[in-house]
């Protein structure tokens, strides 16, 4: 996969063919003052990339088919799993003092709550800190008490894309999502099992890689 | 600016053109088992990216250049200043207690501290955190006391690429970089007023735009 940067000139040529679709190559060359042949590697880039489409004996027309959005193609092709982390867990019987304390032991910004396996909760660094300016005595309040709860956790799967855990955490304003593999309990209800996490931080960490081209 | 996927005998190209070039399209055609003609457009879509260079009587090579990394090219044309958004900023005399509950009605995780419209300092949700499980009187201790104080603060400049900000937020590991602008004061020392802030919340929406692609 790779990105290319169109020139000014192939950016002219889309606002032309846009505009006057369809358009032949001769009438391309001729507003744009060049000949055909000069012509003829814009045109072969642009329809490769499928931003035009030649039309045999009619000329060039702007495409609208939605695989012209190559960006999201390549968005779409990091996935969940490629980017997520190690999640930190604890019970939810520890008190919130200790589990404030493991926040800051495993660096991290959001807690998951486990039973037996099964995630029932969530708390973040937010959630923490309006317990502690409350008048709660955070020594004996049990983290159960103060968690998000399921089913009111977003979470994603492992082999989701990576973007729709990114526009997970916008639309829902969270810090970071669980990734859970679905599974069933004996009362064959549907339960969550947690295997990792992604966070601002991990969606932070991707845009950093592509920029360095990893 | 657009992204394209190279295809699977695109990639094959690239993997035989590092292995053995110089090599002609003769060759190519021959161990990938097609026309030459058939190899044509894909040939074309590689060297107009800069992925090979066709080289005039001895046949593609791989590009060393550094024009290739079109990525990257395309990460850089993204300024901070396309992505700030708004600080917010209190003074150093204000509480910590009163700081929080300013964090909150404002629900950001960073306050920035200006003394005469001068960044002075910047307090994250995890500072307050802490100071929250120790025994300090939050309503007594200044956000002053507490608070990062420059020159050890991380900031970008609005005119550095996004990636950079995002590169500086994994880095030095922190949530929040303040935008500032180089100015002087009375005593012609520079000094640091702030404009703007980046976020991993920022890069996150900016993520989710490109996977977009708006």
């Amino acid at each position: 996969m790779c990105i290319i940067k169109l020139s000014p000139r192939q950016e002219k040529i889309i606002e032309l063919v846009k505009d006057q679709a369809p358009i032949t190559s001769e009438q391309l060359a001729s507003k744009l003052n060049v000949t055909r042949a000069a012509l003829r590697p814009d045109l072969a880039i642009l329809t490769m990339t499928g931003i035009l489409e030649a039309k045999p004996k009619v000329g060039y027309i702007y495409s609208r088919k939605p695989s012209h959005s190559l960006v999201y193609d390549y968005i779409m092709n990091i996935k969940v799993s490629d980017i997520m982390s190690k999640p930190v867990v604890v019970d939810e019987n520890t008190t919130v003092y200790d589990a404030i304390v493991y926040l800051f032991l495993n660096d991290v910004g959001t807690l998951f709550i486990e039973n037996k396996g099964i995630l029932i909760g969530a708390v973040s660094r937010k959630d923490f800190l309006k317990v502690a300016i409350g008048s709660t005595d955070m020594h004996k309040i049990p983290v159960g008490i103060i968690m998000t709860r399921m089913p009111n956790i977003i979470f994603v799967e492992k082999d989701e894309v990576a973007y729709m855990a990114a526009k997970k955490i916008m639309e829902h304003e969270v810090d970071s999502l669980p990734v859970v593999e679905k599974c069933r309990d004996k009362l064959n209800n549907e339960v969550l099992k947690i295997i990792g996490k992604v966070s601002k931080t991990n969606i932070t960490r991707l845009f950093v890689k592509i920029g360095e081209n990893k």
